[in-house]
């Protein structure tokens, strides 16, 4: 267990109990973390190596998600490392050990230039990507490796609505794109191959249904999906919805046998 | 097992795979189900029955959730009622059984003044409360039941921040109050005894961070919450919510040691 922390009182708290922890360091005024150059740092570097529990130093440029993309992750990229290795610089400058210097998030991972200094990064969606990352230009919609499956289980032709089985318990409540260029809605709609059908979207989300709809602006009429249709919904946000199962079923592009991956919940 | 459904194939398809089944009635055009008066119901019946499928009818009254107090609730409970009951009535007149006649949810099983016909009451949120059923009458913030543990640990005091341990994986993306007259963001704050801090909200949530801050128009100014701190989080929807978890920890009012209740998780 490594303990995250950035305040002097959580310093003794954590050297007291024998609990080693990397100091936060704030890169992008996001939300919490020390500036590389405040003299807190050391101070409370000090408390923590005072009692063995001084690993090292972590940053999340969390900002970095609501601006699109390569160039303007790259130099978000730039910010986390250049943060952290000077809060790494300060620390052992006072004498004191820092082999920990941790940086990253999916975007910034994938645009770094330059890792010199950093010795773990650490992203999260990347191994999954979403349409968050799709609507900032991290990835693509093909490259998105969760979905949710789901079966067609009414229609409301008056109101243009497909019913499914899957509603925010199933996708999750997160709405990430809501604020990006292209509002998503609760996710894309796929065939059970994963094959993007054109302009549908889940365009509301009940606790366990959900209704598609073609997306405002669609160019070709809603198809026509009859009950018991197989579909996959590419989600806003993998870790939301993936934090609602226990499991994955996992099936490899060559083939063969589903694969069950378990997951351990909470946080 | 019993399934819902509204439509022919599915019936044909629960008829032959010998699962009972109830029929899905439309009581307020919120979503899905068949009116009370609509041949294709004793249609549907028929093939159920043919297989000794057919178990009843049930409703519910989406809508409700839209209306405030308990008058308008009472009027969706009858609506509720009178639809399953006719339902019922429809198919016992063609000779079929309906020995579950099941209506509910939670604000008219508060609200509901007649129940002759009806044999089922489903309700769900009923048992915690949440911050939605506040915001329509159906109970006050001391009702709620449920609500999340959380720690305070840090601030932005130029910001009017305080940082809080529990995120939307604790708390849930559900923002139930956003459409209602008073938005409680992601919930209302307690101390660790559950008494509501007045006009203390958490303000926004991030993955594994909170926020709590001043709600607009406060009277106070923000409370001195020390590093440490214990408080407790009233959600806008007790079924989103819980179903972050896998376990609840249950006080007694009584006082007492500690229970224990086990979830279980799926749809």
């Amino acid at each position: 267990m490594v303990v995250i922390l950035d305040r002097i009182e959580q310093a003794s708290t954590a050297a007291q109990a024998g609990v080693p922890a990397l100091i936060e360091i704030d890169s992008d005024g996001h939300r919490g973390g020390r500036r590389p150059d405040e003299p807190v740092l050391v101070e409370i570097g000090r408390i923590l190596h005072a009692k063995d529990a001084q690993r090292g130093v972590m940053t999340h440029a969390g900002e970095n998600y609501n601006v699109r993309g390569n160039a303007a992750h790259a130099e978000f990229a730039e910010r986390e490392r250049s943060a952290a290795v000077s809060a790494a610089h300060a620390l052992r400058g006072a004498g004191l050990p820092c082999p920990v210097v941790s940086v990253g998030s999916t975007p910034t991972a994938h645009a770094a230039r330059d890792l010199i200094g950093v010795t773990e990064l650490r992203a999260g969606v990347y191994m999954f990507f979403d349409l968050v990352m799709t609507g900032i230009d991290v990835c693509t919609v093909d490259d998105i490796a969760l979905s949710v499956l789901t079966t067609v289980i009414g229609h409301q032709q008056d109101k243009g609505w497909i019913m499914i089985d899957a509603g925010w318990m199933a996708i999750s409540r997160d709405r990430g794109t809501a604020a990006q260029e292209v509002d998503q809605d609760y996710g894309v709609v796929c065939d059970a191959d994963g094959r993007v059908i054109d302009d549908l979207i889940v365009s509301c989300a009940n606790q366990e249904h959900g209704i598609i709809s073609l997306r405002l602006g669609a160019k070709g009429p809603l198809p026509e999906l009859v009950v018991g249709t197989h579909l996959g919904i590419l989600p806003n946000h993998a870790c939301a919805t993936a934090a609602q199962y226990d499991r994955y079923n996992v099936l490899l592009s060559t083939g063969g046998a589903l694969k069950v991956w378990h997951r351990f919940g909470g946080w």
